[in-house]
């Protein structure tokens, strides 16, 4: 167990941008509220998934929806406890620790401020390992945990609690009602034993994210590599390209932010083309029109100076970016992963290879 | 306290098909569901308001959605127990009896299907008096009661439980639900008191609707007065008009039935023409141009020659209808009434006037 302050937030909120794979929203008023929480209520218990009992029950708690809503219509300040009182008082037994469900700007954040307000700990673990656009894509979903019974509030205070027969059925009421409250709310989902935690969940990933920050920040305060060698050697990154946003297309369709961009190449890329495709978070890489990465694993871009994350918000023309891969947790790569997560669930037609499989073969930029 | 049998059944269904005022749904659906329910399980104990105990907790069942869905997709026949165990775990107490929340083609049954399956009474009160579209028209929202907690499931076996600041936003929370779960629900809501059933109740409404049902079904067998005139009596209905359905004008919206159709006179009205506006139920009549009755006064078509009302599902061209007003319960027309039902909140531009006044300024054939 050790503490999250103010210092570690920031860290946590950066690297957890990057894990976002571009999705997760703009990190920086997910972070306002942590920061809140915390200067109000003090430091948050950060538990090891070892030191979990395995009959504690933990309370995964996210913001379902627009991130980009979320940052013009607000929070209330009252949904934690709306949620730990729901939850609490449907299974009749005391929480034990909060916990995050994706790495993202925003998800990665909002857990941290619950535990501070509800003055409980917070277990690190989620159940992405990055940021993902539906509910039921989570890696307790591989192991057969069910979503409900899910908490959900507004910052009106308007609440529902769902039971359902599957997890995608999961996502379908709680997005319609998301929809209806003006499209993002606060939930609680895959309520959960310290055992199952632990069995399925993508472990020490708030470390990770903390660790992922702190190196994107001190990367241009050592001087023994080149800075973009020092950032991919930090993340275990591919570099799949670099170059400069040339396009963007946007739509919004059924709450989900859908596009792509189109890039020109620069520095060593000078002369080609790439693509990037997305559904709130980046889909597949194609280079020279030959794809180089497709989720599961992780499509990442970084501004090239400073190699901060690059939401899919904050993409614009003239933008230059280096595009980064990053291998995804082993849970998604397995046939039960991909059939949740995997390219043709996405609309991207064509059979999963990792992420180093493709790299091999390729055009000699990695 | 009495008995509710097949033949009761038959009665109460074909009496709130004319309260149902075009809306509700065809009555044979829900019919088969009650009478199915009362053949496996027994008659129905229908329990009078004032047997009640004022401590005794009542639990309104009613379905959400379009009652055409219904007909087609069924119900899974385990709904009723799932609505039941959610109210009772979540309110920690035992519940008396169910209780129907509005007269019409299939919400007079469904409730009757429950109490025989549950081997619970119903309660022979309703909180509308009639049919109307969206859940907060109630006699009980007039009362200050809320909708929630509010228990939703669907045949599939998904279910909800909703708390909200409004019984509007109960409606709307509760639709999006509803929409995703295939366009019709079980519910149970506005969860009371026997002393609140008492005092904001529309009483008795179950036995009206019998003995209306009754009245139309023995209006032939009558011989003191002419079959028209002994059905208005039976009903205390207005004659608004008599014609033919010379066009239908229909389209869906938010999961509503929203048209109107026109008429050509017949009989003692011939050479006039009128027109009747819906939402699910009939929102306004007007004969020559002039407004005959609207919204929250019941507005009911019924065959010219069976008296059989045809509810909006129904409306074809070249059916002959009798076209009759009946008055409202009181308390829809108080201001709080009014600015739930009134016709502005339907969008028909007039100012609520009771059917009688405006038929004493009529045309004559009233």
């Amino acid at each position: 167990m050790r503490k999250i302050g103010l210092n570690e937030v920031e860290d946590i909120a950066l690297g957890a941008s990057l894990l976002g794979a571009g999705g997760g929203g703009d990190p920086y008023y997910g972070k306002l509220m942590a920061i809140g929480a915390i200067k109000e209520c003090g430091p948050v218990d950060l538990v090891d998934p070892e030191e979990v009992p395995d009959d504690a029950i933990l309370l995964p708690i996210a913001m379902m929806g627009a991130p980009t809503v979320l940052c013009e219509k607000g929070t209330g300040g009252n949904e934690y406890q709306v949620i730990y009182e729901m939850v609490s008082q449907y299974l009749g037994k005391p929480i034990y620790a909060v916990m995050p469900m994706e790495a993202g700007g925003v998800n990665s954040m909002l857990p941290i401020a619950a535990a501070a307000r509800l003055g409980l700990p917070m277990v690190d673990c989620d159940g992405m390992g990055r940021a993902f656009p539906e509910l039921q894509m989570v890696t307790f979903t591989i192991g057969g945990v069910k979503a409900t019974p899910m908490a959900l509030t507004d910052e009106k205070g308007n609440s529902a609690i769902f039971n359902t027969i599957t997890n995608k059925w999961t996502e379908e009421l709680a997005r319609a009602v998301t929809m209806s409250c003006g499209g993002s709310v606060t939930v609680g989902l895959y309520v959960m034993t310290g055992a199952v935690m632990k069995a399925f969940g993508v472990k020490n990933i708030v470390t990770r994210s903390e660790m992922l920050g702190r190196a994107i920040r001190c990367v241009k305060d050592q001087d023994s590599l080149p800075p973009e060698e020092a950032f991919l050697r930090s993340c275990e990154g591919y570099r799949l390209f670099r170059g400069k946003i040339v396009d963007v297309l946007r739509e919004t369709n059924g709450a989900f932010n859908l596009g792509r961009i189109l890039l020109e190449g620069i520095g060593g890329c000078r002369g080609q083309t790439a693509e990037v495709s997305f559904q709130n978070e980046n889909l597949a890489a194609v280079v020279n029109g030959e794809i180089k990465a497709t989720v599961p694993d992780l499509i990442c871009l970084v501004d090239t100076e400073t190699f901060t994350p690059v939401t899919t918000e904050a993409l614009k023309y003239g933008k230059r970016v280096l595009v980064v891969g990053l291998k995804c947790c082993e849970m998604w790569r397995s046939e039960r992963g991909l059939e949740l997560v995997g390219p043709r669930y996405f609309g991207v037609d064509t059979d999963y290879i990792p992420l180093e499989e493709r790299a091999k073969g390729g055009n000699g930029y990695v």
